[in-house]
């Protein structure tokens, strides 16, 4: 099983997302600020995994605290907190995960005054995360898979398989494993996902590891292959879902949901529950980072781009709804209007 | 000036476009194998360049011919015009240069049977084709000029600039110089154009130099910064485009033409008359040329897939005539139905 994050005693154990797939390293992590670190610089990266990934970090940073008093205990918890928020602002799963990280030491505060039990019931909660996030995927792809026919090519975009949550299924490649663990035969179409290349490097990678068929093409190829009928659905992950159903994922998804739709092709978004935001109306409100423009102008030690250029490097887009055939969650099958049928499903989780 | 491409004494001398932006670096071929290799390795590329390149390849190669008969030189000739047809299948100058050198001999042999002189008329040939091409993008430039408002911003794809063609203008790139140089104000987002990068490295580079503003973006931004409204109009170049306008065109340009529909901006095809190929009725009996899956997975030295994945590889896609505002030609611009403007603007050449 590809294991992208792991609690250990001794610190966080992470898959070095950028050497793959040329090295399979795993680094480990002693501080709270080097989680942080890795986070900011895709280490890890997909919205699950790095919910988890702060998850842990939390846990470990308030392990590493020298707080003797739940007042100082506290005051280091929230310090930890407000450091992993500032990593990376659109995957909601951070927030979630760092909200629900709140509530248990809240919990645990009211019920204990013990310090060291304060910090193990923080440990457990992160490592519940986890837990459930792999769970949760299992889940995804169980409904999943009813959508997807036998025989089927899903053409995917960036990186939602297991690499990008707690590891084994993933949440669109979920729905892909799901399929082929009930007997479909699915293959799959990766685009590579410029700049960082979580198609060609991380999707092809864990695909062809699992053994499942995966042609990789680049990003301006999707609507080529789809023009000559070689796509039976999309299925993409999330960053983000607004309580519209509008949905922060990778740059490039919106296009390629523009593209599904031109060529009347299924386009379905799989998420966890807690991808979902219902505390925002659409995707007008949901930040979109804008990283390094070194991304784009450089690959690893090679420039591929002049100097003296502008470079425009935005990390996500946003897809409408009336583009989301399905959003697929671990609580069953989204379809539109979604501002129902998400609430629905976020109330009854 | 750019020269992508120059006749010179002793061979032809080209820009090495591979290694650009890094390094500007000029080669010189002495055999008409040489130029046939360089236009396979891609060391030129753009489908106008292809055509000049193989016509001087031809004359050089006739030069070099150790035939004392207009037979013997005939029969060399016929050998390297088929070579020069075996190089890249999509473009149609090339195809189209291969007729005028064939023709010119033709009319030469008519007309003496000193070989000297037939090699010379052959020289000459190529370099007016060469001469040509920076006439015909000149005027490319003109009339493109026009359909460009002041303030815009054009959103291009790959690269037909000067590199792409004789040099100067260049067609999608010299609409935005006619542009410039009619006085207005305007900028390019490039996309960079993978595999080979042409827009990182070719358009970005040549813009650059020419103190246009370039902002260079991956090919899955195009949808997302076409939503913003940051783009006023797209031109691109064509590498052939059929009777009914259907044009073939470098991979991803069909995307952007679904993308600019949806955002209702206009799209423009610029391209030199030479590049329209009435011989066929639409863009499905183009060839699309399928190049190597390491183009894909590797970037110079560097791996950024892994083994044992299927890739996908096409160079050309062909956008539906529907999808095209307008064709801009060196005779004129072409509106639909392109079936009668664009046979009008041939005829009328």
């Amino acid at each position: 099983m590809i294991k992208p994050v792991e609690w250990a005693a001794d610190g966080i154990i992470m898959l070095d997302q950028r050497l793959l797939p040329a090295e399979e390293r795993y680094l480990k992590l002693r501080s709270y600020e080097e989680v942080a670190d890795a986070i900011r610089q895709m280490v890890v990266r997909g919205a699950p995994a790095i919910g988890i990934a702060a998850a842990m970090g939390i846990a470990l940073g308030l392990k590493q605290s020298i707080g003797t008093s739940v007042a100082d205990l506290e005051e280091d918890f929230e310090y930890i907190c407000e450091t992993m928020s500032r990593t990376r602002p659109t995957a909601v799963n951070l927030f979630w995960a760092i909200e629900r990280m709140r509530a248990a030491f809240q919990k645990a505060k009211s019920e204990t005054s013990d310090v060291e039990e304060i910090k193990q019931r923080l440990i457990a909660e992160a490592r519940a995360i986890h837990e459930e996030d792999l769970a949760a995927n299992r889940a995804i792809g169980r409904f999943g898979a009813e959508l997807i026919p036998d025989g089927a090519t899903v053409l995917t975009h960036c990186n939602a398989g297991a690499l990008a949550t707690g590891g084994d299924y993933g949440t669109a490649l979920g729905v892909v494993r799901g399929a082929r663990d009930a007997g479909k035969r699915v293959a799959v179409i990766a685009d590579e996902t410029r700049p960082f290349l979580q198609g060609a490097r991380l999707t092809a990678w864990e695909l062809a590891k699992d053994g499942i068929p995966v042609t990789l093409i680049t990003d301006n190829m999707a609507g080529h292959v789809m023009k000559q009928g070689k796509v039976s659905a999309v299925v993409v992950g999330a960053d983000r879902i607004a309580a519209n159903g509008d949905t922060a994922n990778k740059i490039g998804t919106y296009m390629v949901a523009v593209l599904a739709k031109e060529h009347n092709i299924p386009f379905y978004v799989a998420a966890p529950i807690s991808t979902i935001d219902l505390s925002i109306p659409s995707g007008d409100q949901i930040p979109i980072e804008e990283r390094d423009p070194s991304e784009v102008t450089q690959l690893r030690d090679q420039r591929i781009a002049p100097e003296g250029i502008d470079v425009y490097n935005p990390a996500f887009d946003v897809t409408p709804n009336e583009l989301i055939t399905a959003i697929i969650t671990d609580k069953g099958v989204a379809r539109p209007p979604y501002t129902q049928s998400l609430r629905a499903l976020v109330q009854g989780a």
